[in-house]
């Protein structure tokens, strides 16, 4: 293999994500640059010169050689450029890479899962023939204490990971795996889509508690007092939408009880009961969890347009029904007054609008290739 | 006018508002037959004699000569026969009065909103020709506080009343008058149905609680507490979604914030606030009454399939889009496992699927005759 050993690496957002992987990568010997587009939140950390970390990875701190909100600066001599932030940011954070990515440095996303969006902002950005790659999830369950420390609470066991064009895929992840060992690579960026499950079960569950988040300011257990068994129904019905979407594009995804089990979220009697009530009630992990203290929050402004919104236009493309999360989306948008489809990751902004699922699957395959 | 004076009147529903009634035209000088199904509704109204009252009318007792589960005996020689009961009883309430109905009795329901139901069901029952009136709501707001005691806190200042077919309205409410003075004719049960608001509210709030009514049991202020301002925005959806059905079929409802003004459940600020949060946040009669203790109650079971499903089934039929309604009913009857549209009052179980604004509103004025 020709292309030389990452040893630069450029981190794309300072939040939770981008401080618990400068702080992994920092430690594994890699020279991380950190950007931030927020003067606030590079200060500190500035100041600091580097990030504080406690958790799986031990207590200790991570010197960061280069912390700026100076994109170009990170991203300079960076072998690879990783994006860390939420999807409803993935648009300017391409924007802002675009700008400066130059032939060879490996562009990764993480969490990714909004289809053909960041290789279409790259495009836009004047790059002809994107190429990107993404895991499903963020490698790290992690979050800010401070602004200066990050605790990582765990390691994903395993990371779906897919590139753009998937003809790329094989060499990027073995490229990336240094990196990230949990890397796992699937066949395109479909199966880094159809896995992802917030958006089947934040929404719904925040609608059916509507009343008592603004009655109360959050004061209650989101997963475990909000997720009661009729709750668990309506996010049955999404999920047994999503399982079918992705069934219709060739997608084999586990169902959430099954997938929850996997990765720890919940115990056997959990994924015994084959439902979501039962997943959550019997979910150690997230038990304590408080709900939102406003529905303005991201189990709506961020899972609903790029997380349900793209698997519903997905279905369209595909002639799948999904008139349970539709009725969320629909509902969700009257209730904040945010018409979160029009707002959201339509296949319209996704480029694949008009195509069927071979087409989808061609483009995913070879790219602008 | 050759009919005679109504002296006997035959109450069928022996709950709430059929022994308001019963208290009420007892006290007024009617001799009155009360029919309940239920032998443990009725044993106690039986050794008692009567009916106990308190509220508006005073704190009495009324005596009833006939009290019976035997509706031969109750409608034997009555003039007119009062359907009190739910609305999801209408059929069986039907069933049985067709049975024994005479040419020339009267055949009203409070509430009625059904539609076509009640004279269908009596045309299925064998009277070729049925003629059925009804008012928009019960004739008080009641609540019976024992067995044998109802508690009346109003009497309704307007009852919109019409016939079937309508060219009857105007005979049938000058007979019923003395019963209830309240009755104002309208044009035709279109008008009885559209201004039903209970199917607006109550379900879109129930289903933004369910995590808080299944986990608290209800232990929270329905209106109060449950109504918050994003729950009022998705009733004020509804609430538009009604207005512009009612006229596509030519008839003029007030919207929630009026109406709620009109009958004395909101103050002026509610009023003016014009939006369903104002409304329920300013109404002083329903400020304490509390949340259900599970989600299998009438707001869900009577207010969708009675309520909610007509209304988006005359919207199909005027060629009206009803997203808002539509989603209410399909995430509570995936919520509670039961579908509320198959079980409700349908196109076609009205009677009217396939035809066109013009042809209801011929069938409604005209009757089968």
């Amino acid at each position: 293999m020709a292309a030389s050993a990452i040893e630069r690496v450029a981190i794309i957002g300072a939040g939770n994500g981008g401080c618990a992987a400068a702080a992994d990568l920092v430690k594994s010997g890699f020279d991380v640059r950190l950007y931030g587009r927020s003067p606030s939140t590079i200060e500190p950390l500035v100041a600091r010169g580097g990030v504080e970390y406690e958790g799986v990875l031990g207590e200790g701190f991570a010197p960061i050689s280069v912390i700026t909100n100076d994109a170009s600066e990170a991203m300079r001599d960076a072998h690879a450029v990783l994006v860390m932030g939420p999807t409803h940011a993935h648009v300017s954070m391409a924007e802002t890479v675009a700008r400066h990515l130059k032939p060879g440095q490996i562009f990764f996303a993480a969490p990714g899962h909004t289809l053909t969006l960041l290789p279409n902002t790259l495009r836009d950005g004047g790059h002809e023939k994107p190429v990107t790659c993404e895991s499903a999830t963020l490698p790290y369950i992690c979050r800010k204490l401070t602004p200066i420390r990050v605790k990582i609470s765990r390691k994903a066991a395993k990371l779906k990971f897919a590139a753009f064009p998937a003809t790329r895929t094989r060499e990027l992840a073995e490229r990336l795996l240094p990196l990230f060992p949990a890397i796992s690579p699937v066949a395109s960026l479909l199966d880094t889509v159809f896995p992802y499950t917030n958006a089947i079960h934040h929404p719904p569950a925040l609608l059916c508690n509507i009343g008592r988040v603004e009655a109360t300011g959050g004061d209650y257990c989101h997963y475990y007092e909000g997720i009661t068994p009729s709750v668990g129904r309506i996010i049955d019905a999404l999920d047994a939408e999503r399982v079918a979407i992705a069934s219709a594009f060739g997608c084999v995804v586990d169902k959430l009880s099954d997938y929850f089990f996997q990765i720890g979220y919940t115990n056997e009697e959990g994924r015994d009961g084959g439902n979501a009530y039962s997943v959550f009630h019997n979910s150690e992990p997230n038990r304590w969890i408080k709900a939102p203290p406003s529905i303005d929050y991201r189990f709506f402004n961020e899972d609903i347009p790029f997380g349900l919104v793209p698997l519903t236009e997905l279905a369209r493309l595909a002639g799948v029904q999904t008139p349970a999360s539709d009725a969320v989306i629909l509902l969700a948008s009257i209730a904040t007054g945010k018409s979160y489809r029009d707002g959201g990751l339509t296949s319209a902004r996704m480029r694949i609008d008009g195509m069927d699922i071979a087409a989808v699957k061609t483009l995913l395959e070879h790219g602008y290739e």
